[in-house]
């Protein structure tokens, strides 16, 4: 089935204590589509100026991503982003951040992806985030993701968008600082209260969590590994491989939920072991379900 | 098969956000003791004073533990260490610690515990854990725990105890002060290149990772809880449901391991549902079995 990302493609200057990378291809909406790819067809919508490199869009037709709502301006500079990161690598310290053409109006969604059956809402200003849902047909599953800067900057928009998705993708921070409650259980049941059914707690190498319906927590385990290099957009990875796997499948209930936790760890894991884009340049769908099994591998107990 | 611990046994005074205990008995030996005590009979060593609860060794006689091992001193008062937690509860801020009848000599292992099968050195000094190892005839399986207070403070001497230990029972902040190394994965390369073919990283409310022999990493998840309250004994607890299943079973296979870091895992869980070990005052094997398969209902999903 169709699925649909709004979000942003950045230029990236990036520093972890295992290297660093100048002008490269970043941003929510890339990572997204990129890991995405690998499951579905992605339709992507986001604004980039006439600096963005050519060899990404190559590369996301190649993919198979239909670009038709990637809105390319004359004269404009695309959005950048300079961050660096400590030996932990949990925590993105931001350096620099100039808007650039995302300080202007909004890509549109195109007339043809109104009827896309899943819709992704990568971390931007929730009043956008709400504008593109609205542009869509009454989506099977809509989600969004967010960040502190909305959740203190722009609290009351963003409960409203909350109330109007069916699902949550956040990491353990933001889950906190959206409930205002530290305890993880909680904080699980009141953002739920706002009306998403489904959260997503991402929680960087500790893995996710899970909160559906009815049903009991799911927690898939953080792949422990030696060789992580650079975590920016592991968590639209996650997304990207988390929704993918919804939309390839159509399969919404708790087991299918669960695999799509899966694999969307599996991408965020491929993600962090190198700069960018890099890694998931040249995945293949064995590479996918090999690390899907080392998952299951690393969760394996008997029952009693 | 036999289980005998070594550690302390203690008076704490314990805040936490949602609530306090003044004079509440704690101690590694204790939570390790009493959980351990719903698997197999444990054999205790430690010291107190002639301060120590008498209710507290009643009820340790009722869950089968031989405190043959006990050293109970007249006219010296029981260690006490005073300390608190914030909301995340994940890190304690000690605000005072009374050595007490610890700074006296130690207490010596009986003759009749020297052939103990399974031997658990709780956070103790670790010239402590050394020469009470050294007073057992080679057990089948030792380990022990330490603190960043030793791998600052007693570099030399604990690297000596790790190079006599099977296994290694620490937080992951602790894994990493030892290991000099962020990445845990490497770090848990590290620590068992120094001798212990097992290390168990304890990570609160994230769970628990198994680096075991040549095998797989294997990661247990951590229960989302709403209503913990203090993580006070969390980590000896574990160790107890972990040594104590290890020891009713004899089983040190992969499967056997792992089942036994998810009971570890389990007894974490009901300890931190109420101060001192209150909750683990009234359990069943029932209850335990329960929230066993609370776990392998959290950690399940479907294979490929």
């Amino acid at each position: 089935m169709s699925l649909l990302v709004f979000g942003t493609m950045a230029i990236d200057s990036v520093k972890t204590p295992f290297g660093a990378r100048e002008e490269a291809v970043g941003g929510s909406a890339t990572y997204f589509s990129v890991a995405a790819s690998y499951f579905t067809e992605v339709r992507l919508v986001a604004v980039v100026g006439d600096d963005f490199p050519e060899e990404t869009l190559a590369f996301l037709g190649e993919r198979g991503v239909d670009a038709s709502g990637l809105d390319v301006r004359p004269g404009k500079k695309t959005f950048r982003w300079k961050g660096e990161y400590g030996f932990d690598l949990n925590t993105a310290h931001t350096l620099d951040t100039r808007l650039n053409v995302v300080a202007d109006a909004p890509p549109g969604v195109p007339e043809g992806f109104r009827d896309s059956d899943f819709v992704f809402l990568a971390n931007i200003d929730p009043t956008l985030q709400a504008e593109a849902l609205a542009q869509t047909d009454a989506p099977r599953l809509s989600a969004c993701d967010t960040m502190d800067f909305w959740i203190n900057g722009k609290r009351e928009e963003l409960l409203k968008t909350l109330s109007m998705v069916d699902m949550v993708v956040v990491n353990d921070a933001e889950a906190r600082a959206l409930s205002g409650e530290p305890n993880i259980a909680r904080a699980a049941r009141r953002i739920r209260e706002i009306g998403p059914g489904t959260l997503v707690v991402k929680r960087g190498e500790y893995g996710a969590l899970l909160f559906h319906g009815e049903e009991d927590a799911f927690s898939a385990p953080g792949l422990p590994m030696e060789d992580a290099r650079d975590p920016t957009g592991a968590g639209d990875s996650f997304a990207g491989g988390f929704m993918g796997h919804l939309a390839a499948t159509g399969d919404l209930s708790g087991e299918g939920m669960r695999r799509a936790v899966v694999f969307g760890s599996v991408m965020a894991s491929f993600n962090v072991e190198a700069f960018s884009y890099d890694r998931m340049k040249t995945l293949t769908r064995a590479d996918i379900e090999a690390r899907y099994r080392t998952f299951a591998e690393l969760a394996r107990f008997e029952r009693l």
